[in-house]
């Protein structure tokens, strides 16, 4: 017997609005593919599109409709195979590695499925009761959140996948934004002091979030200083000329390691071609713009570049990567005015130059919305870490383990995804991702 | 100035006839794929179908237009990175391993290229002067013979293609043939009796062949025996039944290692649900039928049933696998009878059950146009081997090592593709290709 | 000019007893080894007792008397490929794994090396002018703690080395103490709370202490509860027999990688006969003593258990491996009364079962010396860290990525190398080492 | 009751005599090894020398003393484990990678062992009665030869030993040979014609022989020639300084990628100082006598010195590495005068420069007892081949894979072990075994 209350209709109005503004989106950035670029995988850390598109769909399928009696089909079963990522819980798997060497389901079918998930969660929110309704937007919007978080991991794959081509061949995802402002110069990197003390860190605005964010705690913040803009290209291309990715004593021992096996000389998609650089964008090959933030290094060069810096400059003796702790309180206690170039819903896909200031005001810039920055910060439960209950425990809790937190969203994070206690993860020597540095200093 | 004498324009068209019909055919074989599955490469030895079209046509650009003077396009000079598979003194070409990676070029560029080429080639063909002919007869047949060889490559590798998503959603190459004969009662194995001596090997009916059948040479065959048939399904299950694959002593020490390192316990395709055996085929799951040759084995599972049967067979106390040299010898000393259901031609790509003799003949059934027979000869260059003159001496000799002879072509082998000089040689683990079982035995 | 003054006569004497005591207690934990087995490196982090031995001095040759004008000789110059661990700024250096591959130095001259390092050693020290003698105690001071270090990791070594051995031909590296105490009833686990706060971490004591230790610093803890002793065979027999080596939701998705990947069914040197346990230890095989403290078990196999407590007893529903925070601010509030068993200066050179306690108290036992206890901190700089200046910079902070921190030392940690604050550091997989478990919980 | 006749105990004292001058032989050889050497396995291939001396016994009293009943002890069963080599159908055995891992049974124990199993083995052949005399004749002589092949290997095997050490501390061998006779000019290479046609291959002087070498069969051999000598030193650096090592054209496929794998720039144990080259020889390092045969390098690299001669020498275009069966021939027909200085009975334990010829004469040099001569041959059974019975047929047939086969013996070759037949077999790429390079070509 359905008992539908007024507030909750509308609730569910509200909740189905976004639900289906997200499926759209996710449809829409891969309107512009070509058949078979959704089915590669050049390395098992990029998924094919074709099955990001899927395991979304699955996401719901499974921990929505099947949790909370929606319609269940054949092909969910099936699915059940070909679409869990990594639930241990939910049994076997298609291995990650294969997700670009199969053709079933084909893509029509990943489209369809989609279809025939969206008409079965619709049906769900319109008819469920009241007393269910709670569990059903617990999920739902868990859900909705997954399915941003892979959005903004299709950028990122489909911009590594077409960098697989050959130079001469690439296509690129999008064109150039029409008109690309003119470089200005660059404002010299300033420090913003931020006083210390015990402070809050974690969920503190009561926003939804992820169980990583959990529970909002105090911690102890010695004073220090924060960049008020992020690294550029020509601070960088400065470390890489003075030597930097030759000189051993510059990098953590494991970063080292990375360096020589991959033999990394420059940041990903920085390209040398008689002697002027360029760089790899979504819209295709792109000058290097000095001005603009450094993007898509490692967290091992983000380290070993601010070792050089600390070394090399005087006054920035005491420089280092930030902690996430750092990041967050900052930028809480600065507040932030992102720039309109920033988060995905700009729509420029890649880090822009700051417009320029008149005058220097103590003010942290880039904070969220341009690249995710590495933190010192190991990616580790919180004091009270709970894990979601049942199946979704399996969602963060297991990777807490030898993985740096990135903090600040990027031009391809949805901005309603994010919020300032957001945790990004990476392991130390993924590139792939839209990452930058933003330097830190103990106070004086 | 051309100078065309009328033999030399009948053998144009002739030429080009049959160049024509290779290529319609490399198209046609491809007409019911999926975009998607033109992409993809499971594994390194398995190349995508786009690649196999487009790796062929530029193999007719560089070979034959670019070393004769016909047209040259802007994009011949990319493909020369993209489509060389092998050929060092080239320079610089795409990872075997990249080919399932890239998504340039898109599969309608590679048919436009072929398309190009076709064009091409036709206008070279038909204009170019007597004395360039010969050369031009000379690596066009070349090429045309190369891209056959490929057409065999792509059933294997389409089959294996389609073959790596989960069994509820494979799709087939092709239906089943519409009758399928009832299954008979398997012939009991008999050993025809060749006698030995001095006898001539290698391209002896001056049939044109690749560089690796010639010089023809004598040989000393001392007596022996050939088993009158290919080993039968139900002949190997004996095998597997009698623990064949946990028996160490049956195998050679490499096998043992792949056998352990890929924990084989049947050929490839094989799968038993509910203990009933199915195999994998181009149209689809089929039930194991008991007297249909064995195929999709390796040179060391092969090796190690002889073995089995030697020592588990009074009467066969003697059995081995045949050198090349006594398969040629036999093949050429008894004719051979093809089947109607051998080779491509036919249009069944699976391999047959015989058809009944109603009378025990001393004949060899089965020894062209089934499975590629491995022999226990290695891939080594007969005395006095030349290779191709040219960038084509990387074709055949540099890949002489460590590699183990096939004889006898396939149900995916073309027949005018095909002679009884023909060695097909890949390592001893390879499963993916149409390969089965004929023992020999010394003679008494 | 040598100046010297009175009281740094006596600061000379202190120094060099400590030197040689050192010095003769590496060369007496060595006494008994056949010459064979000082070369063997069963694996590259098995390090052979004569690269042990000799990195030691080669230690003092280069930070010591090179840095500070003493007395060099020809070998120092070849001791720098050969002994070099990890000094990068040091230049080209034997590559770790080939520490056992090589025969040269002998065992003998490794001797001969020590001796005459001593030799310059106790000179330069009588001789050293008053204006060098601050560098000196400091730099001959770390050479000191460092050879401490590895005598550690000889006895962990040298267990390691012996167990290669086939069973029945191992030989132990000591005796069984004579008096073996008896078995006493294991008394229940029990929580002793600690107040959280504000407190001081690190090097508070003023003692010596390595350069992560500092600065010592405050850090807000919050209130907690720390086991009253280390888990027991007992405790993690219960984990293994309830199938927890099978349970993937148990364990962090690195650890199950690990555990699957090396096929852990309990911790090293754990061997079950006929369905009974026996250990491994220095002095031969044991039988599982089920009251002992828990050892040689990985971070992972920690963190699988801590879990599997928290979710199989009621009572222990938050329980976790403290951060060593934590550990170190509780040891340091309560104080400690270590056993007499403890410590490698007890000559036990194996975890001992407790005490039995009349009446309930509490109070931690096992603090130290008896097993180093994995905590769920990161080895990460503490906020300030400076590394050493020069060569020695290359200590400590290069390592600190993807480690985890132990606390406590163990039963092969000599004792005045110990104090409260020390960090030790290993990977998460770290087996080998006498590793432990004291579990810890947010307070309710 | 024991049966012996007069001329049993004859042959008994032969086969005695001989099994105790093999034993003492290898004792003798390792006399001058220090402790530590005897432990030492740098990579699995090299086996370290108290292996070889175990298992060699273990050999004897596995397959002696426990098939003919002579004495067993207690120990022989826990040898069956640590001793076996590969022997799959007596069941479990340490892996190789371990065999430099263990400290137990130490040199002493395996001396004491060796010394138990003379006694026995002496008591066996004193007392064993007629009937089974053939039988322990039969396998005394296998487990004597297995010896010497093992003498064979130890040298080869502590030649890379003690190169691990680096240079300067390098321990050699052996001294050098007290007077080293002067560098004579090189004799220009001659080949000699050898006429083809239908000849007896393998053991056909009825010696004792492998079961490899049987059965002795026709073969056909077309008219070839083969070079007087083998390559020297000089002749091969010029294929170093014409860019051989850099030309993948000269090359197999699989012999460039072992060259880039491992940066093969010369031969094994080449140097190149200043310019100058010196060799690694159990004599310690000697300059590059570039008159002496060039040793220790890879089938792949004889191959590609071949091709490289013969594209760039006109008058040797047809010149190639001779067959097994075209080296054997050429060998029996021309007979052999092998120098003073060949096998190591010589005692020089290097290949030695060829002693001057006044007059050019149509002679073999150098065939036996100088350095293993790649051939082009695979390792295969002859037609007809038979394995040893029982345990032993493990001992040739299952690695009859992928191995070539080198003829002529060695420097370190024991020379009662050797014949014309004999066949040894690696696989192409390797390189510490004592192997050198003889061309043939096909006659014009």
């Amino acid at each position: 017997m359905l008992q539908t209350v007024e507030h909750s209709v509308s609730a569910r109005d509200v909740l189905l609005a976004r639900y289906q503004a997200v499926r759209v989106a996710s449809a829409r950035m891969c309107a512009s593919l070509e058949p078979a670029e959704y089915r590669l995988q050049p390395i098992d850390d990029v998924s094919p599109p074709w099955w990001n598109l899927g395991h979304t769909s699955w996401f719901f399928a499974r921990n929505v409709l099947a949790s909370l009696g929606g319609a269940i089909t054949a092909d969910d079963a099936q699915y059940d195979y070909l679409l869990n990522s990594y639930y241990a819980s939910l049994g076997a798997r298609l291995p990650r590695s294969q997700r670009g060497a199969v053709s079933r389901p084909t893509t029509e079918e990943i489209y369809a499925y989609r279809a025939s998930v969206d008409e079965r969660v619709q049906q769900l929110v319109e008819t469920i009761d009241s007393f269910h309704w709670p569990a059903l937007e617990y999920l739902l919007r868990i859900g909705i959140e997954h399915e941003q978080q892979h959005q903004e991991l299709f950028y990122t794959e489909i911009k590594f996948i077409l960098a697989q081509n050959p130079p001469p061949l690439r296509r690129s995802y999008c064109d150039s934004p029409s008109t690309h402002r003119e470089e200005e110069q660059a404002r010299p990197l300033q420090f913003c002091s931020v006083p210390g003390g015990l402070v809050e860190i974690g969920s503190v605005e009561d926003d939804w979030c992820w169980d990583n964010e959990l529970p909002a705690h105090k911690y102890y913040l010695v004073p220090y200083e924060l960049a008020d803009r992020l690294v550029t290209n020509q601070e960088y291309l400065e470390f890489i000329d003075d030597g930097g990715y030759r000189n051993q004593l510059l990098w953590l021992d494991n970063g080292w390691q990375q360096r020589t096996a991959h033999a990394w000389q420059a940041p990903l998609y920085w390209e040398r071609n008689d002697g002027v650089w360029q760089i790899w964008t979504l819209a295709g090959y792109q000058p290097l713009r000095p001005h603009e933030p450094v993007s898509h290094l490692s967290f091992y060069e983000a380290d070993a570049f601010a070792r050089w810096r600390s070394e090399t400059r005087q006054e920035e003796s005491r420089v280092r990567l930030p902690s996430e702790r750092e990041w967050e309180h900052a930028a809480r206690r600065f507040g932030e005015t992102n720039a309109a170039t920033a988060f995905l819903d700009a729509g420029l896909l890649h880090p822009q130059s700051q417009t320029p200031v008149a005058n220097a005001v103590q003010a942290l810039r880039e904070m969220s919305g341009v690249l995710w920055q590495w933190t010192s910060s190991y990616y580790e439960p919180y004091p009270g870490y709970r894990p979601f209950p049942g199946v979704l425990a399996e969602y963060n809790g297991k990777f807490m383990d030898n993985q740096r937190v990135l903090r600040g969203g990027s031009c391809v994070t949805p901005r309603n995804h994010y919020r300032l206690s957001y945790r990004n993860f990476w392991s130390a020597a993924t590139r792939f991702q839209f990452t930058g540095v933003r330097l830190a200093r103990d106070s004086a």
